[in-house]
């Protein structure tokens, strides 16, 4: 929708959406029927009025406050790259356990050193947080987070972050599984039958 | 498997398997039973043959050649990430438009300038391309490395990729959708009715 207005779109149908997100009009449509009432889909939708219906709905219109969590190379990258992550989101902590990482980084928002995450967490009402630490410490420091009341993780960690707390979200976002996810598709060549693996 | 083998387990069962990665015993034994004739479950898995027979089946057994295309923060955090990467991927080569970036880059892979794109990747078997290039420009880079014989990209910018080739396989990992992903699960409380939003 926000493509759609910069481009001075008003009306937008359901083919044109599923179009450039890469999904059938079918499917759209569904998605847009459990979104409730958002007006008829036969005289195409209003770009601005679904917009704020989907932001309403889907609890975008909340700034939430978010924090980065391991500020080696990849963390350091993140920080840099949700400078431009528009007006869902607000990057208001980075923590790292090493004070040598933390005096050196060149960062447009706070960094504290980890010892300080619980007061910093509390503190912010932060609620996100982006895992960008080691394997091997991605499960503990995910539970300290989840202990601190963060409410939704994105793990960049290679590792299934595991918690039976129905409360709490976590997305993992595995650079190698979605290598190797593609190694397989390459190997099961369009002309040969694709298994019906969930991937 | 290669976490079992670490800790030198030589027998699991499905539930077991299904723990470690937050999914069913009987989504494992789904998936296993897509694999083909595995052994007998009821007495568990052998480990090493288990692991042996997924890479098979997947196509991990096959060491694929990639490349990053774009030598930003995030690429180039991606490009050191890759070091860990394991046995089944070998980064050979990164690629960026700016000679200057090129020439600060510490990099342990060869690194050229976009324009060799092309030349490189045929004459290096380059088969998966990882995508770190801004939003603006993705859609023409992976448009490009499609032509140039790429069979899968892992796309970084914050845009839906598309493509009409069946033959070609594109993964998004778009941190913004994750972000905003989890700030509607948090957003529907684990109190009011989850909709059934196909995220």
């Amino acid at each position: 929708m926000e493509e759609l207005e910069t481009e001075g779109i008003k009306t937008v149908y359901s083919s044109q959406i599923g179009a450039r997100i890469g999904a059938s009009a079918h499917s759209v449509r569904k998605d847009m029927g459990l979104l409730g009432d958002i007006g008829n889909n036969l005289a195409g939708y209003d770009v601005s009025k679904l917009k704020r219906h989907i932001h309403k709905t889907l609890g975008f219109d909340k700034i939430r406050n978010a924090c980065i969590v391991g500020l080696g190379k990849l963390g350091t990258a993140i920080l840099h790259y949700t400078r431009f992550m528009g007006n869902t989101f607000r990057i208001v902590a980075g923590f790292d356990n090493d004070i040598n990482t933390l005096e050196i980084i060149e960062a447009s928002v706070d960094v504290f050193p980890a010892y300080r995450m619980e007061e910093i967490i509390a503190g912010r009402k932060i609620e996100i947080a982006i895992l960008a630490v080691p394997k091997s410490a991605a499960q503990t420091t995910a539970e300290r987070l989840l202990a601190c009341g963060i409410r939704g993780i994105v793990n960049f960690a290679p590792v299934v972050i595991r918690t039976d707390d129905k409360n709490v979200f976590i997305r993992n976002m595995d650079l190698i599984t979605e290598m190797r996810i593609l190694s397989s598709l390459i190997s099961f060549d369009a002309n040969t039958e694709t298994p019906e693996i969930s991937l």
